[in-house]
C-alpha cells in the first residue's frame, strides 16, 4: 500500500525534524518523547508508535547526527594525503557558528551513549569509522613524504584524540579558542607530525 | 548550635554519597532528585531541603567530582619538567579501572554541562585551571631543554587536547585502547613535541 507507506515515512520525517529542533535547543539531557511531540504539537501516544521508548529515540537522534555530518561534510576535490588529511580535521572542529552546534549536541550525546551499552557500541564504531578515514589520509600522507612512515593505527588515533580534545575545550571555552587559533593549533599539531629531519618540529620552531 | 551543625554536615555527607553511587551506576542521564532520595532511604522532599533543583543537585555533583579528582591524583614528589608532565597525563587517563569509571562521569558531565550556562563556566573554569598546571610543567620542562620554546599556551592548549580526545576514544573503545596503548600513545605524544634537532621525532621512528 504505496500510500499508506508514503504517509509514514512523510511523518517519520516530521519526527526527525523535531528530534533536531529539541536537540539544537535542550542537548541529549532535554531529549524526552514529550519534549519531541511538544514540538510536533502531537501526542505522546502518537510518538510512542515509532518509538517505544526513549533509547529508541536516542538511537534515532544518533543517526539523524550521523546523516547531519555526512550531508555537510565539505564536498569537492581533495587532495590526496597531508592536505586531505587537515581538511578532514577542519571539517570536525567547532570552527564555524554552525560546526559548534553540531559538536555541541554530538558532545552531548556522551552521556546517553555511555549509559548504555548498545548505543556505546554504536559510538565506538563511528570513532572507529573516523581512524579509518583519518588512516587512509595519514598512509597517503606516509606515501607521498609528507609524514614520517610510523605506525598509521597509532597516528590515525593520535590525530583524533587531538582534534575531539580541541572540541571540547573549544566549547567549553570559545573565547579561549576561536577559530583561527584553533586552526593553529591544528596546524602546530600536522607540522610537529610532520616534522623534517634535520630540524626542530615546524609546530615548536 | 555545633549539635545541629553536625547533624547538618553529616546528612550532607549522606547525600553527597549518595549522588555519587547514583553518578557511579547511571552517568549524569540518571542523576535526578528522586534517584539521589531512593537511594538514601529518602524522601524527595527531604532532599530538596538541600538541593532545591535538579541544577542544584548537578553543581553539587560536579563539585564532587573536582574533590575525587583532587583526592585521588597521585601524591608524592614529583619530578620537575617533562617527567611531571607525563605523570599529570597519566592521571588524567581511564588506564585503571577506577579512573575508567571516573572519566566516565565525568565526561558524561558535559551534558548537563553544555546545557547551562552557569555550569558551563564552572567546566570551563576547570579546564582553565588544567591548562595552567600543564603549562607550569611544559615551562619548567623548557627551561630544563627537556621541550623546545615554543608557545607555552598553545602547547598546553594541544597537550590537554589530546588527552582530553584519548580519555573519549578509551572510554568508547577500551578493548582498542587497552591502558598500554594508552601510555604508548601518550609517550609518543611526548616525544613528537620533544622531537631534538637533527632527526625524525623519537614517537614517529
Amino acid at each position: 500500500m504505496p500510500r499508506h507507506k508514503g504517509d509514514h515515512e512523510a511523518r517519520r520525517r516530521d519526527v526527525s525534524a523535531a528530534v533536531w529542533r529539541v536537540l539544537a535547543a535542550h542537548g541529549f539531557g532535554g531529549l524526552t518523547l514529550r519534549a519531541v511531540a511538544t514540538e510536533m504539537g502531537a501526542t505522546t501516544g502518537l510518538l510512542t508508535h515509532y518509538f517505544p521508548s526513549k533509547k529508541d529515540l536516542v538511537a534515532h537522534a544518533l543517526t539523524l547526527l550521523d546523516e547531519h555530518r555526512t550531508a555537510t561534510r565539505k564536498a569537492g576535490p581533495e587532495p590526496g594525503g597531508l592536505g586531505a588529511l587537515r581538511a578532514t580535521l577542519l571539517d570536525i572542529l567547532p570552527s564555524t557558528p554552525q560546526a559548534a552546534a553540531d559538536n555541541r549536541i554530538w558532545v552531548s550525546s556522551w552521556d546517553a551513549a555511555l549509559a548504555d551499552p548498545d548505543l556505546a557500541a554504536g559510538h565506538a564504531a563511528r570513532y572507529a569509522r573516523s581512524r579509518e578515514r583519518i588512516r587512509h589520509h595519514v598512509r597517503e600522507a606516509q606515501r607521498l613524504g609528507e609524514l614520517p612512515s610510523a605506525d598509521a593505527d597509532d597516528l590515525a588515533a593520535s590525530v583524533l584524540s587531538f582534534t575531539l580534545g580541541l572540541v571540547v575545550q573549544a566549547l567549553f571555552s570559545p573565547q579561549e579558542f576561536p577559530p583561527e587559533r584553533q586552526v593553529r593549533l591544528l596546524d602546530g599539531h600536522l607540522a610537529t607530525l610532520a616534522a623534517p629531519a634535520g630540524g626542530l618540529p615546524n609546530g615548536l620552531r
